[in-house]
């Protein structure tokens, strides 16, 4: 249940606390107090009165949702402004392969318009021989080529056991797809103070990810952004997953996290990857992590999904269009001159 | 096999069809000649020197694959142009529920850019017992709403036996994703030369609506467009399918036919409509086409996901500001603004 | 609602009929009387005291529900009786070929338990290009094969314009999985006396067969039993669908019809064939129906999941002794010497 | 590529490592040498002329698969055999709640066939704020009650860190669903001796599966068991999941690892468990794993899916009873006379 009070009513907040906190889970975000597990009978007169609304029906993931968190979550980084009316482009390539190498990417996605320079140093593969990422040599370069630019780090974290060393070098966790309900390492991340961004699993349903998100928020971290990088279905013969756009207002409505599409994964060929980011954007996302390489017959893990820099170029402009449009709204007489 | 020929190359066309024509399927289109199940050797010396190139990797839907027919399908009805560098707004109530309504339907369709005007008479219920449309009634009222307000009409037919009928009233037909594999339906309107959307099956995948277009193709039918109108996948809480925005860019690359969206059933919820809709733009859609109803709550059918005149009003300025956003190019200023 | 009375209670039926039949969907079935719409407060003081039990919460698909119809639905042929305690076996060609060929077929399944020969003579093939079928000359091959060895004959209908065609050669339709929602085709056969095997639909849900079926029984026919033959899932490089064995007891809890078990085409490769066959047996399912072919590799369709003669004989083998273990309970020293 | 030897030509096996070790991953396997990344091209002529076969095709998971690896892995326990003609009961409640609840339901699997004991001290659950298990106390009492009973314990590992201290107590890992792609804790799990049942996930293809086990066995342990416990589909309103029983055969096919079935958490209630777990045997599954629990409506976890012990008893007599018949050959009057 959550209690929702005039604001600023302190008294009520601390009564509440004394109430229940030794034995339920409780939450206080402003004005409301989120409680697990009791109902209206258990509140004091007292607590009934001061109370101008009862939310009854709350999800397992209370501190995520809207009813107990209203506005938008913005993210500050010492860079990027994620969420809200904000969009924020990031890119750079799957692996950190050199430092000359990332920090040419570096630049190409600068130049775009990203302020997060994305690339793993530690690669979930699926098979254990395939190349698993230069690890902390390649932590030390993209912070260097971030640095270069006045660019945010974003890099995966793969085991609890990395979250210190990881932590040195960057300024968003990634949590991949694969380790979504990987509860340790969502606990771990939970227990820093570093922005998530946590990638939905394959098959995972909107209230796994929010639940997932979940364990992020309970241990304190409260600086969550969810990524769409598409699902799994019955048709993969021509793209790798399903990009579920639909998913960006659902979780929007659902949730006050930021949400970003990543169309490399999604579509897993190039030639598709600017028409989903496109899709993402017009859908409302808060943001795009996209896959960028100067030669990607030659990238060290998956090439087929990167843009070159002149596709990430058009990819931007338009990204970036899109979203002006939407936001500011739309002249008039344009509209109506497109019919 | 499709043999590219020197363009108007008619002798070596009329040699091939001699050759091959009691003993394989043959299709001509200008100076492209498929012929299914032969390889080089089978050519004579005199067709293989015609020959500019040979394509031995052909679908077995061949007539709707690019490459046998590259250029876009361009399908002209009365008032609407749709393919190719067009965008077409198709709207409409989910049912013709009775005259005065379907007129006051087609007067917002129209006010607001739709050429099409939507309607179904014969309703594919999942329930026996659910309403199951006016039927021939219901299509009088569409062609009267249709033809008041200078539109064409689209409207499903659900079984062969009622092409004959349905055909006396619509402009397009419209078959409905679970009768994508009827193929005794898509036959017999095959054999017509009425344009056709075919909606995508719940799980079809792209190579099952290919061959399923070849289907219409096959019986000299060659107005076709597809809709995709979402798939079934494991989540479907909070929306009734999960619409495969991929599918724009990949059917395109594939096929020449246009390729619509249509929001209502993908999202099945009024609130997601515009957000996919808009979506679906931005992957580069052909059109999309929309449920709409005055008043949803009392709708005879699918009331949930039909939006009401002024959320379709914006739908459609949206839609066609970011249609003439990609089609015209972006102002670079612009743009750069956005960041 | 159901009302149920007690056994013989007539005048109250035909009282409910009399009150209802002209508003409201009424069926009846022995001393049960469903109609759909109403609640508690609608029935008269007369109606409500003969009732010894009132079902509130019924499902759409009222005929074929366990509320409407506690007792298994046994379908009587001439050569068969499906469903209830029996166990019934069904199997033949893909395609019928020939009429030495499926009267060769005819021989090996009757000599190995089956009392039914399927074969389809009209064939829904993914491509127009592919073989569609003989036709009227194969329900006439099949029928003679069928009679020449006692056997009952099972062949698909594909639309409803040939029903009154195949209704002349066949003792049992199958309703193919493409069709499940082919409602014309369903209403078709529910006009018919002849039995109706009704073949799940690649993504259709528990649910969405029971409606299916309802279509059948809402026309008067319910001789009618459902085919598992596997659904669309994200995994299909080692199976052609993934076969959902758990729908078995699941159908069983929620309807009166047999249910039958199709590993041919769950499974899509022969070696895969008779441990799904078994898997449905040991499930609880009323029977099987299997593909076979005495040369797999030159078979007209789906020769890759056509079993051989002795690979069928060691299928009915081991199914028989699985039903004969569960039907008759077990010897307790045989399952404990097992461990 | 994969060489096959003479057997016991130890020379060309020490030819080889010297040859490749230092560039390639090289495994041996008796007398099959797989080398990965080389072609015949690459080998000497004494090398060449040593192969008696060199089989070119050979999956990423090179060290579970067959070609590799011809003859069954049988894992070895103190109380149990684990594959090959083995059949394994494995039994216990979902979660420990106390050490005399463990007792008893050991007593419960211990009567009715089970020579594993199972129960989870640590719980991955989907919110945080649920249970999450007793740890190091269910540890321990799940220990002492299978010492009771002399059973082997299973019981679930959920991070790397935590490897050491489940080793203390049990006798074979469980790696759950949701970690199946955690990595770096089946890097943990390969590093010790100790056998590791892997659950598939929840939508992990069968070459995911077999690449996750590829982690493991590339630690440099090998004994590995894969379990089924059902996927994710669109059709989950009566079953929590989808169980594949067709993996069973397509996994014995690919690799000699054992594979269990999980029937509890495949269908998620009670009244579906057995016919599951019978279709599972009759597939020709190695073992079982099921949840059970003396008061259901009471258990801390998981309760609408156990079964009481007399539930369990039949479930296990019938399995047992099929899989006898399934072994010994069945007795040809039986199956005739079944019918």
């Amino acid at each position: 249940m959550i209690i929702v009070l005039k604001s600023n009513d302190q008294e009520t907040i601390a009564e509440l606390q004394q109430h229940f906190s030794n034995t339920h889970e409780i939450f206080v975000h402003h004005n409301r107090v989120a409680i697990q597990g009791i109902t209206a009978a258990d509140l004091s007169d007292s607590e009934r009165e001061a109370a101008t609304e009862l939310i009854n029906d709350v999800p397992k993931a209370v501190q995520g949702s809207r009813e107990f968190h209203p506005e938008d979550t913005v993210i500050k980084t010492k860079h990027s402004i994620i969420g809200g009316d904000n969009f924020t482009m990031m890119a750079g390539p799957c692996s950190v392969e050199s430092e000359e190498h990332v920090m040419k990417m570096a630049a190409v996605a600068k130049a775009n318009g990203a302020t997060i320079l994305r690339g793993g140093a530690y690669k979930p593969r699926t098979s254990p021989y395939s190349f698993q990422g230069l690890g902390e040599d390649g932590l030390k370069f993209l912070r260097r080529a971030a640095d270069q630019y006045n660019m945010d780090v974003l890099t995966e974290v793969m085991d609890d056991e990395h979250v210190k060393l990881v932590a040195k070098y960057t300024d968003i966790f990634q949590i991949g797809a694969r380790n979504m309900q990987n509860f340790s390492l969502l606990k771990a991340v939970g227990k820093t103070n570093i922005p998530v961004m946590l990638k939905r699993g394959m098959s995972a349903t909107v209230d796994d990810i929010l639940n997932a998100s979940e364990y992020i928020a309970a241990g304190g971290n409260h600086n969550i952004m969810i990524a769409e990088r598409g699902i799994r279905t019955f048709d993969n013969k021509y793209t790798r997953n399903t990009m579920d756009v639909g998913v960006v207002p659902v979780l929007q409505k659902l949730t006050h996290y930021p949400v970003i599409i990543d169309p490399s994964h999604a579509s897993g060929h190039t030639e598709f990857v600017t028409p989903l980011a496109l899709a993402g954007v017009a859908a409302g996302a808060s943001g795009l992590v996209v896959e960028i390489h100067d030669d990607p017959a030659h990238a060290l893990s998956d090439g087929p999904q990167a843009l070159k820099p002149n596709e990430f170029k058009e990819l931007s402009d338009k990204a970036f269009a899109i979203r002006e449009l939407l936001t500011t709204g739309l002249p008039v007489e344009q509209a109506e001159a497109g019919r």
